[in-house]
């Protein structure tokens, strides 16, 4: 390949220049990114791409797009790149959510033009190009999409490519993506938000001090929490319908939980204990987490 | 110290014996664990303690007991042990909830005899002898129960212990301690093994192979998920009615935020996800957590 674009270059983006360069994919890679903070410090950290503060010239000469900014920003990007895009273009996204931003972007793509979405399964609490990691896709899933009337050239291409950044790929459709990460990603990091809002409600309420006590659960959440805002709002938006209903289930499930401790269902309780217990070793086993103790933070 | 008995040589027990060993507390220390598992592991291990099955003989020469079993356990021991007991025995124990279990331990205890709680925090999702660690409480809060009737003396020397031991000491009443662990231990518990619990149903009905795809978050709850079943249905029935409370206000806020998302209200939900963010830095700060984006496990 000669020529891509990153449009966005925070974590992810600065990760895929990274592997992108390590592996000699491209010959060149070109950014863009709106933020001056970011432009400064990928200055800094001397990333080897050529930084752009404008389409025109750039994209007709592009192989490949692939957006790495927040959900919300695609449809500005889309109207301004849409008069210089050609039908061979490959143009691909990391978003998390897809059912509703692939509406969208069929709506407002150039007619004729091809996008076949992509969902690195990484990622991690810190946002930025100075976290960027050229091996952070390594051993990782990557979703890509592919629905009935899905570029299978594209599709041939962008499997090729995750697979030499060192992902492991499988493709679904849409709605199966965003049924399957609504309960495995997008409820825990709600989950996570919730808890240590109501901790912080809690302490308020209490006037008790007492997040130095977080050692005892309420930190593993907290890292979650500390997520990138801009970026969980525009998955929890775009991926409502299903987000609400693993919400209610969650609830139904804890209120069972509640009758069990109110009631000392010993027998109800520790069942569910116990079926909850092996999970952990499927996803050990299944290479989804480390195999120590507590992260092995220690 | 002449002699200690540790009474259950799980996780805690075993560091408690591996850091008195280290810190050269005591002369002999003498274990009491009813796991055949367990005292072979202890044997194999080649623990330097003497393991006893019979209280008879060596209650009456020990200056500090240290509970280290699961609290429902307690009561049958308490009532194996009282004949033994002498007034300048000095007895504690290492469960997570206080006030109930104390209630109890008043109700069975030998008159005359004092019983000052600790709570170690302190621990991880595995079990058992084998991953003891003497560091284990380096560095880590003990809680120390502070009642009007409380021992001064065995508060004090307590205190010296769990010094020694490594643990940074505090000291407070049993409803304060429930109060504040019902929020920053026993919620995150009961909410990390509820939504592994969901995620479970969810595969079945959907008949989804999603495990798979944990790493986007749900990896993180199933560790805490995986803890020790009999030690957390005992602490969801000993601190049941501050647990039940703040699963109330749990499902308050998360019908806020599922509100906020069907609303698409950006202000109330940014807001949100903006202060909670705050609570990471401030765990970090307090030094409760590692700063290591992803806990450093990649």
């Amino acid at each position: 390949m000669k020529n891509i674009l990153i449009i966005g270059c925070g974590l992810i983006g600065s990760s895929l220049v990274r592997a992108i360069v390590k592996k000699k994919i491209s010959k060149n890679i070109f950014v863009y990114e709106k933020s001056k903070k970011n432009i400064l410090k990928i200055k800094k950290l001397n990333l080897q791409c050529i930084l752009i503060s404008d389409f025109k010239n750039v994209v007709p000469k592009i192989d490949l797009i692939i957006f790495c900014t927040p959900m919300s920003q695609y449809e500005k990007i889309i109207l301004e790149i849409n008069k210089y895009l050609i039908t061979k273009i490959i143009i691909t996204d990391v978003g998390s959510s897809k059912e509703s931003s692939l509406a969208l972007i069929k709506k407002k793509l150039k007619k004729g033009i091809s996008w076949t979405s992509s969902h690195p399964i990484a990622g991690s609490e810190v946002s930025g190009p100075e976290f960027g990691d050229s091996n952070l896709f390594l051993g990782k899933w990557c979703i890509l999409i592919k629905e009935k009337n899905s570029n299978k050239k594209h599709l041939f291409f962008l499997k090729k490519f995750w697979k030499r950044i060192g992902s492991r790929v499988i493709t679904m459709n849409s709605k199966k993506h965003d049924t399957i990460f609504s309960i495995t990603s997008h409820l825990p990091h709600l989950i996570a938000y919730n808890l240590v809002k109501s901790a912080q409600d809690f302490e308020k309420i209490k006037k008790y001090d007492l997040i130095k006590f977080s050692a005892g659960g309420l930190r593993d959440f907290s890292r979650i929490a500390a997520s990138n805002e801009i970026m969980w709002r525009d998955i929890f938006f775009n991926n409502q319908s299903n987000i609400s209903k693993v919400i209610d289930l969650f609830i139904k499930n804890l209120k069972s939980f509640k009758k069990d401790i109110e009631l000392k269902d010993d027998k109800s309780l520790i069942k569910k204990l116990v079926e909850t217990k092996k999970v952990r070793k499927k996803i050990i086993m299944l290479k989804q987490d480390i195999n120590k103790p507590d992260f092995g933070r220690s």
